[in-house]
């Protein structure tokens, strides 16, 4: 038996397009409905015919829903729960796909009390954004985080994790606040040093634009790719967990510091020990299919 | 004509080894001697067949070459090249593919005085080491920078420049200290921001190693495959190329602290600025072809 009949998606760029390509590939005979904010979006989501009902909005497309999964930044999902407050069916599951949790829970529960609410973070994505960035297989073989507030209804729980299960990927339960932290130090210290770096390049007088593009294949060209994330969806995660990205930045700069002076009085010791040890984690990653095996990636060369 | 007729590699992991498969390609006449100082990486190197005369010792294998290319770690070229010094011919011309230039070149130049030394830096690679991880498409569409010396002969320069044309690489010609302030921020801090990263998350106390590695799709896999490169060489390479890496660190670390303050204060301004701006860096990188256009590098889904 299926999770839900009827699934609304609110905000149908890179996930929600992606959701509901997977619905449709793995549960055909769910009904979907959606809508996005942007005229433009819901124009190109009408041509490709991604959902059975393209509502004009957000409330109308939730009246007769079992699922409503918000796929909006972090930052919107306050106002975009209040717009829908009226029109969600009582019994429905409410769920998001947000990067950071305990802000958004927060802002759920406020805005929708006494309803069933299940937030989820399926860890995936490209750097591309947009209906047309989305495809069906994004979810297969990665992790899904749900995070239910304590209380939560045990039935709701067990079926967003089928619904996630359905879509290909594997779940994982735990706390809004474990989360933020579990993912600053795996997603968003990561971005956040990409963005730095890019823009550090960017402005270098001595060394030109053209000089940094053409030698970036030696390292630089990997931090462009998560640089060119979302900036709407990233300036969220970083306002909206703020305390957690703090600390490990905090804890980065540390490290950073210790290998700055090794290298300036010539500390080779300490500077291979370090490159070893992190050697073994890309093997870890490797073993447990967490990364294509394939030299760089598997790039075209 | 050929540029060279007799060629000797000295070292033969993934740079070296993708060398003399590129020339077996490309110039199939060459004439291929080798050496490497680890009788594990000989080994493998006869079995794979992948020079015509596999020599006991580096002076050993360069006595009869036109081109000798030291394939070794930067630390390690000036006991190297003192060690060929007396067995490199005289009209012969001396080569490296040393990531940083400035040290390396001063250490050609100190052992030996005299030859025709043009250094070079191809920008390719993998995370990948030693000879079974060389292949010979390595260089193709790929920078490959020559540093000679000042007074260099313009003859041996323009030999290494169409040595370097057939294995499928563009050439810049810049000096040595220029190359070293530009790989500082393309190549050599990022490796050094990936390694410190990967270190920081493993060496969390309540987020697991397991997390870590579960959710690393969020973004910090991609720095995992960068510092899974070759321990010896970068230690080598942050050693000899301390100044300009501790003046970019500088300009990353004050960079990084710009936006510590916007999230500490929640200025989300300033971070959408830079996010949008950064994403302009990729569109540049994709428009040179120096990288993958497919979302996410072509990784596997």
């Amino acid at each position: 038996m299926l999770p839900f009949a009827r699934v609304s998606v609110i905000g149908l760029g890179l996930i929600g397009s992606s959701i509901v390509r997977a619905v449709r590939d793995t549960m055909p005979t769910v009904h979907l409905s959606g809508h996005d904010a942007d005229p433009a979006v819901r124009a190109r989501v009408a041509t490709l015919g991604l959902v059975d009902d393209l509502a004009d909005s957000a409330g109308a497309a939730v009246t007769d829903a079992d699922l409503v999964i918000l796929c909006v930044p972090p930052g919107a999902i306050g106002a975009v729960a209040r717009e829908i407050a009226a029109d969600v069916p009582d019994d429905a599951v409410v769920s998001d796909v947000g990067s950071s949790k305990a802000a958004v829970l927060a802002d759920l529960l406020a805005a929708l009390p006494g309803r069933h609410i299940v937030p989820a973070h399926p860890v995936a994505g490209t750097e591309h954004s947009g209906p047309d960035a989305g495809f069906a297989t994004l979810f297969k073989g990665r992790w899904c985080i749900l995070t239910p507030p304590p209380g939560a209804d045990p039935i709701a729980v067990e079926r967003v994790t089928e619904f996630w299960r359905r879509l290909g990927s594997d779940i994982e339960i735990m706390d809004a606040a474990h989360h933020d932290r579990v993912l600053a130090i795996t997603s968003h210290l990561p971005h956040l040093i990409a963005y730095t770096i890019v823009g550090t390049a960017s402005d270098m007088e001595e060394v030109t634009r053209s000089e940094v593009i053409k030698f970036s294949a030696g390292g630089f060209r990997d931090f462009t790719r998560i640089a060119a994330s979302d900036p709407t969806m990233w300036r969220d995660v970083f306002l909206s967990n703020r305390d957690a990205v703090l600390e490990m930045l905090q804890r980065f700069t540390e490290d950073l510091t210790m290998l700055q002076r090794a290298i300036r009085w010539g500390d080779g010791d300490q500077l291979f020990d370090l490159f070893t040890r992190t050697r073994a984690v890309r093997r870890s990653i490797l073993e447990e299919g967490q990364d294509d095996p394939a030299p760089d990636f598997g790039r075209r060369h």
